[in-house]
């Protein structure tokens, strides 16, 4: 009952939504400028950071329409974000941009991955389908952002812990039921979980191991 | 009535459909000669050219079959294309035709983002979605191309206009109705004004602004 | 009636596709480690080449769940796969590995391409596209693959027969129920007819004919 709360729970719930899209969005930005893409190129890869994510999940699900579909101000957005960061934005705030990005970016993994998971377990997926679903919601539009880019996914090649994060928090979705936790308790719970273990694998500068397969030439 | 007309009219919409699609196949060949791809290679590359913007646009507005599922004649001659291409179509050939289909390729981006917009407003999508659908349909076929070639599509970086006039052009069938225009009057009025559009920015030359980050490095 | 034969087919036949699958899931995990990848872009790479084909099959003739939605305990087995394979595998393994997989990977040409043109032809799709849907259900686990390592296909461009294979030995599938041929023999023919040809091309070494297109540039 938010009556009781102070604030209006849904309306925090959108600002930290919105957050979070805005740090995958600009993540895209900030990569189509240093590939030097024009208005359209950074148009796109802005708009598969931040949206790409979910509406893979939802292909593969096949779940329509999807959210950028349904609520068409998402699009309008995207473009005034895109036509404001053109006009103002400089390469010598780039690097300030991306490091104020790196916790709205893990808070971002965490909502993303868990409200993923949670779709898919609403549609009765297995667990592992589930927790994959809710990876590929939060990782996918980074990786789709840098195919198009024509690079290697950072996601698969940086040896930091961030799919790996939303891969295990995910799974509290999974056996909150079993211990009585509430849906809004359960998902709160992973998100929250999530953004606390990719915070860790920030401060920490955490790597994964490497696979020590000796091999040397990049081909 | 096309009673009183000279000729067919849906038999000129077929012609001027089939040269089109034949625009943005050679696009698809001549970018994988010059990667110096294999029959295979050819033969993907052409086709994601020529049918990739329909199917994705269908993939994403859920709609099946596709276009080369009902029509399979179109897959028997994308094969006869290629193989004439393969066995006759040499380097020296290769700017001539680029030259040539530069006013078939302006006539397909107008005719299919034009379509592709009437296709999704008549789901109901919202405005700026359908003008979207409409882009991808004309847009992203070449997008896939040059991602399966391992380039930044040319479409986000070369600072023409030609996304962008699809994105313009197609606004007019989202306001026709208001102005009492027939579907086919806003048709043909939105496909010709995107066909015009490219030809202004193809004939006078015209660059999209750089976004000036004083961004240097290449990383 | 397997009741007369020694064995139970239906062991066979899983025991084949398993084996064909793994094929399939070591091309992917080598060319990540070729790629430096880290644990995720391993499972993800391995992943797509695994299931990746059939999935985009599926995505296409819109058929849902998907094999590896439907039978979680696939994604379990690629887990334990990498898992395995990065403790115990060196880049010493690799050519070797490589080498033995040859003929899985033939045998799973072979019988992936046969099972995703019949599952089209089920749908009653045109025989041309039944049989592209069977060289992608086998073909392009592995086209995925080269994308996300940021590489030109290699099915596209070596030049040796393989999506070739699959294109002709699918037309048996076709032409099967003219002959009176039944649903299991026609099946066993067309698999057995593609990694037979992919045998012959392997062992020939045969290459398709470049095109001569005199193309010298690599751009």
């Amino acid at each position: 009952m938010s009556i009781h709360l102070p604030v209006d729970l849904s309306l925090v719930h959108l600002l930290i939504e919105i957050l979070a899209t805005l740090a995958f969005a600009l993540s895209g930005l900030l990569e189509a400028a240093r590939k030097k893409l024009d208005a359209v190129g950074v148009v796109v890869v802005a708009g598969l950071a931040a949206f790409g994510g979910g509406t893979l999940r939802d292909i593969l699900l096949d779940r329509r329409p999807f959210f950028w579909m349904q609520h068409a101000s998402w699009l309008w957005a995207l473009l005034a974000l895109c036509a404001t960061a053109m006009l103002f934005l400089r390469a010598r705030h780039f690097e300030v941009t991306e490091r104020a990005m790196l916790w709205p970016d893990a808070i971002g993994l965490g909502l993303f991955s868990a409200s993923g998971t949670r779709i898919a377990l609403e549609m009765d997926m297995p667990a592992i389908v589930a927790v994959v679903m809710g990876v590929i919601t939060a990782v996918f539009g980074g990786v789709l952002r840098d195919i198009v880019c024509n690079e290697i996914p950072r996601a698969f090649r940086d040896h930091r812990p961030y799919a790996i994060c939303a891969f295990l928090g995910s799974w509290i979705l999974v056996v909150a039921p079993s211990l009585g936790a509430s849906d809004a308790v359960a998902l709160l719970a992973s998100a929250a979980a999530i953004t606390l273990l990719r915070g860790i694998a920030l401060v920490s500068g955490y790597q994964l191991p490497e696979w020590n397969s000796g091999h040397r030439s990049d081909r």
